[in-house]
């Protein structure tokens, strides 16, 4: 089981925080309002808590589930605060159209939050490809990406917690194209697919 | 049913020739070594024809099956050939080490195949996201892209042809991402998985 602080009180907090402490995971849930971190927090039972924003996580994995935009400053107020942290960007960085990223480079938020992470902490790449309420109803394909095997290794363990399954698909440079799978997910939704009801993985052809 | 011309003579050629034979469509060969192109058609069987190279194709939909590098030279050099026909680039630009795009711009080989395709010519993407012998073996999803949705509708037609899932995700600006989910998939195929025998697909909630 793993120890996890969720920055932010949205909706994916909620639900990654839902699945987690139904996984036995602990839960610590941090928001700059600290009394929506405790209302959360109390919503999740499961001896779920509250810390204080901009102060140590209790946990050893820190996922952001902020808006794509306030990611990296989140990272960069946190500061030292988040030395040897296993930290989860979640974002997706979506254009203003859904048909692109938000970055014309070829980066990631996840890429971005690295820079400005303290020595010590490890940036992966996960659940951004998973619609809300998939990840509340359903067993979806969790890919991930970084370049710290062993932080990864922690993440990993962490999604099998959830009853779901970890694909790796390689160092952080792959986040940007992760970011890229989230587009791709949007796209089948409003063409392809014509609901949300689904999630990008894979199917293993039968041996 | 659908009339096909596949332009190129290797291993992909050979594979959705097959499957499009197999599917009851009519298939043309065209290479630039017309022997090779008589060959595959005499091995497809199911009528397959072999098409002279940089004439016009017999098919209404053209598949360019080259290596991606030689994509938009082939559509240049076929030029008028190709007004009114529905031209498919299944092609994956991937860098050198497999983990990126050849092109660092946020444009696909489609778009580029596009520019310097005739009038009244439209380009759909699709099958780059399926390892060859997954299509050969599986039953894999394929995703398509493009912006003419009459010359999308046609490969569908052909897609459903050969017992597959067409899954639209968009406008032709999407091929550059379905590029990357090339790459997320050769990713998967060198850390997640670890094998080749998957493909990415998309699983829909129960209802």
């Amino acid at each position: 089981m793993s120890s996890i602080s969720i920055i932010g009180t949205g909706n994916m907090a909620r639900t990654i925080g839902a699945r987690a402490t139904a996984g036995g995971n602990t839960v610590e849930i941090m928001g700059r309002d600290r009394s929506k971190a405790a209302d959360l927090a109390k919503a999740l039972g499961g001896g779920a808590t509250t810390g204080e924003w901009g102060t140590t996580p209790a946990g050893d994995i820190v996922i952001v589930a902020l808006s794509y935009d306030g990611v990296v400053p989140a990272v960069a107020h946190y500061g030292d605060a988040l030395a040897g942290k296993v930290i989860v960007d979640i974002s997706n960085p979506f254009n203003s159209t859904f048909d692109g990223l938000a970055h014309r480079e070829e980066t990631s938020i996840a890429q971005e939050a690295a820079k400005a992470a303290p020595a010590g902490a490890s940036v992966v790449k996960a659940f951004n490809t998973v619609f809300r309420h998939v990840l509340e109803k359903g067993q979806p394909d969790v890919f991930i990406a970084g370049d710290d095997l062993q932080a990864k290794a922690r993440v990993r363990e962490f999604i099998e917690s959830l009853g779901l399954r970890p694909l790796d698909v390689g160092g952080l440079n792959m986040a940007h194209w992760l970011e890229g799978a989230g587009v791709v997910t949007v796209g089948l939704a409003n063409h392809g697919v014509g609901n949300w009801n689904f999630a990008l993985g894979i199917t293993e052809l039968p041996v």
